[in-house]
């Protein structure tokens, strides 16, 4: 049984998962966090379940050293894509995703309205898999989910163009409208990179819609089933609190690492997705701090 | 030593590559070709040169059982980041890349103009390699060349817009002002993805510029090279000409491949990248056939 002190780990394609982190960290001061950024193979929204499901797994066998007391998968199509099997892989072990907080946010949002709509953005491996519609019609089967692949969004964000960009501005108009004119009475950013974006969309959507990104919902779940199995560490906030590991030491890392986390972190580690193929395992698991404390 | 019958192998991070095999099949349609497509680890053009050289690595391995007579990287950011040390690694082997010839071409292009400038576009990694700006002043040290990453162009093309699409208009607008500016002579389009454009750049930069891209000039020089080993097929088309393997049986793999080839193809096999990291390699190399006919 993992103790109090053992770290929650957070996987994603990329670095759009420091949302999350920065999410967990707001809720639970005091937790640490090992952090993994799959990004020699990102992004994962046009890949396959099969494809998505090994790399997660690679992953989750690569940290087992941490002996982590919950896995987060805050990547949108990993959740979609592979939480289900993943977890009856590792039965073992508490793993969560997205989707269900972000719809349980959405639902949340729609609580008090007769036959509402709820809008949802994201990849689209996320989208094709219809998790969202699932997640949110096993709750309340006469919603109507409009559901849109928005697949520019990530490289629009990625390249750290400013939120006036006439071009991210085109594209959220061109992908928002056909689910604008259903009139929506929430929107999901199905994606842990669209809370970047969160002010320009809530902007242009108006104020009669909630914009909901999963990432509070699934750091107040993730606090929620700690407290449950009082496994919950003290909340002081630790000064080092934070380990990252790359598959690629992408030159971005910095930059975007800053962006999604808000504030500045060192170098990640890298490792080389090879080493995930010959089934090494992950270091020095009792310092959370090498290299990567804030 | 490869045989003439042996086949030409073009690898790529995903399936832009196959601009090249439409080039290599109008310039010797008698050739055999095998394809492969890393689209499980795709984009390379964000990536480091370490991660990408071993992908490239594993691919040349994975395909070595087929015994090919050359080698094509078919991707811009490969050539960029991996060809001088595969090189090394199989002198034995003809490897070449598409950013020699896509220099070549445009050095052509401006053969006669005293201190012509020359504007190169192509992902991040590509730019930031050099690569383009080291062939091409590597002839002719005083030309100027203007080179700029336009990471969004290829997520715009492999979402399938129109080419009046609005965004890809001002996506393109965007990118191309800073270097219009500079009044070149000619346009590289670096990286593979980038022909299916063409048209719409020829519209935007008006006549006096010429508009490059690497595929026609590749094929010819991949021809001289065997025509020089006397390593040429006799040019009679074959009708199992193409085996296509990918990594990741992406949905898009059929739309895309007939965006970029130009004709339909069957299924691609499917490589688990597992199998790359494990060292196994290509099964039944001498049927070009199996599943992969045009």
């Amino acid at each position: 049984m993992a103790s109090n002190n053992a770290p929650i780990v957070v996987l994603d394609s990329g670095l759009g998962g420091l949302t999350v982190v920065q999410a967990l960290r707001r809720v639970m001061p005091g937790e640490q966090i090992v952090y993994f950024g799959d990004t020699a193979r990102l992004p994962y929204g046009s890949k396959t379940a099969a494809t998505v499901t090994s790399f997660v797994r690679q992953i989750i066998l690569y940290l087992q050293p941490f002996g982590s007391k919950h896995v987060v998968i805050a990547c949108n199509t990993a959740t979609a894509l592979a939480l289900p099997s993943i977890r009856k892989e590792f039965p073992m072990m508490q793993i969560t995703g997205v989707i269900e907080p972000g719809a349980k946010a959405a639902l949340a949002a729609v609580e008090k309205l007769a036959n509402p709509v709820i809008g949802v953005i994201g990849t689209e491996a996320t989208i094709r898999s219809r998790a969202y519609v699932a997640a949110i019609q096993k709750q309340r089967p006469e919603i109507k989910v409009v559901a849109r692949a928005t697949p520019l969004l990530v490289p629009l964000i990625e390249e750290g163009r400013h939120k006036t960009d006439p071009l991210i501005r085109l594209a959220l108009e061109q992908y928002l409208q056909p689910i604008l004119e259903q009139k929506p009475a929430a929107l999901v950013l199905g994606c842990t990179h669209y809370p970047i974006l969160r002010a320009l969309v809530c902007d242009m959507v108006g104020d009669g819609i909630a914009v909901i990104d999963s990432a509070d919902q699934c750091a107040r779940d993730v606090q929620a089933r700690l407290r449950e199995r009082d496994a919950l560490q003290d909340p002081t906030p630790k000064e080092l609190w934070l380990r990252c590991f790359v598959t690629d030491d992408s030159p971005r890392f910095a930059t975007l690492a800053s962006r999604f986390l808000g504030v500045t972190i060192r170098e990640p580690e890298v490792v080389q997705p090879d080493l995930l193929y010959a089934g090494i395992v992950a270091q020095s698991p009792a310092e959370l701090v090498a290299g990567a404390g804030v």
